[in-house]
């Protein structure tokens, strides 16, 4: 195993725990090689990088997920990421509350109920 | 004074120091009320929300507005303010490189352009 | 209860009809204070203001949120809240058919599908 | 002439004016067909339309390119268009100014100065 | 009939094959003339120019939907329409992936998953 | 110098010929590994797969970025990237026509501004 991936996915587990490994099935049928490159960049050469911390880049992560508006999945993956990497909720609420002001009420919008899924995916998960 | 814009105020007077005031006179000419009432919005409900600290909500604003790659002049106007506010460079470089992995590559890569910018445009004013 | 937040409720009184409650409450669970400052913002701010009749801001509106195609949910609340402002359904399919020159005809067939349910969940209010 | 086009080119004088003809030459060095395609399908097959107003359309098309913030050369003529049509500056700047709730406070600022160049535009034209 | 739309009509059946019409349907049922207005624009005068071979609009279709991330629907259609033309599911798969370098990764995991939706349709057809 | 970056590299020769690094020195002054970073990324891992040919990797790039519309340097350097590798203006003007259709006519029309910039950038080096 590389350098990166190695990288990447002791930085995974840090942010999901363990056990995230269903959409990398779901790619397995038609990408197989996808889940590897995009995780050796985004966690492996980025996320991983020690210039910032990870709870501030989990931060960034909400707050552009929540302004860009098309990536749902990814958005609830990163609040449960938050959460697991010591965010508190009312923090994670803030971030997205506060992309109101730069990407629109509705982003905002979408963003809080996307947190209010993650945040019952989490507790279930916890019981 | 109400108590929305004067906390706005304080708010904007700790991420931009005195006098930005080049934008309001813009828009003094055609919407006179506006800046008033996006920064109450912003700055008086949104960013100065104790919930979560000022560094962090930068963190986010750069963020967001490096993946939505279409607000220029706003996002070097928060890496000033992050640099304001007491973000190491290296930080904002970081959290607008982490966009690569969200927005793609253009978007980071013109979101550090702007940090190139404004990074000259707040050594300029400390001069 | 102050004055922007009365006059938004007087505005949302005049789009939405009594009782769209529903959203503020999946938020109250979550971020209690969001649905009276956005609300605040976007209705007591912004749409009541004498300088525009709603007829013309819920035109603009269902534009706006048909173009970005990322808020279903907010494009169906509005076509439903220019039904009540008086809009034709057949100027609301206009203002959205339109929008394929100016965003895509993806965006456009979107939208005719949002206005499709939105014109069945107020005919079914109706009943 | 087809009929789309002849349509396309009275519904284009009511909102331009004579002499918009600077990005069709631009075009025809190098797609010669395009301008006239996107001409018949924007104001021969859908602006034209008996069903909605040409007012009314242009709010829309504001709206719009103000919340999608990436065609600020489209937004500018609009507004001409706008004023042309018979939209009061007032009006368009109320438009603009109330996608801050819609799509962010940047897009509506960066709609607000292409507002104020487009004025000055129209302002010299008129001289 | 006129030319555009039957050119567009046989653009369509070389992409689609017979029987794609759901879409009409339920726009019949609210814009009747917005089908064929946009397929005119879309296959009459765009997708079948002669000056590029539908195997590369289509690459360039599926590329874009997926970068855009907010017309699921449309990708899902025009990823069948590549198979129907010819391109390779692995040729797919990889301007899909590619786009995580271009629109981000969330952009490119949300396409492939669109990608395994369409090839699902399609094997489902081909029974 | 590693696999990826070495795969990159090559891929970028094809692609840009030699002496594009103009972007690579702007960048080195205040992200110093991120150009390796994303070329070993969009060029080492995505664009030299050998599962589908540049010329149509080009016409993916060229098509989403004219689609996404807020990355126009990008957009430039990759359809002078597309006449290196071979593909025709016609054949790129006809992508980024295509392009009304999918993402609206302003995206196309900026789309087609950039390729008449870009052709005579091309045209002014090859002299």
């Amino acid at each position: 195993m590389d350098e990166r991936y190695k990288r990447a996915l002791e930085t995974v587990a840090k942010i999901n725990g363990p056990g995230s490994d269903r959409i990398a099935e779901a790619l397995d049928e038609i990408a197989p090689d996808f889940h590897r490159l995009v995780m050796s960049f985004a966690y492996g050469d980025l996320n991983s990088r020690p210039q910032l911390d990870l709870k501030s880049r989990e931060i960034a992560n909400i707050a552009a997920l929540t302004a860009m508006g098309n990536a749902r999945p990814q958005l609830e993956a990163h609040i449960i990421g938050g959460l697991n990497i010591g965010l508190a909720r009312e923090e994670i609420v803030e971030i997205i509350m506060q992309m109101a002001a730069y990407a629109g009420i509705p982003a905002a919008l979408n963003g809080l109920m996307a947190a209010r899924k993650a945040f019952q995916t989490f507790d279930a998960k916890a019981r």
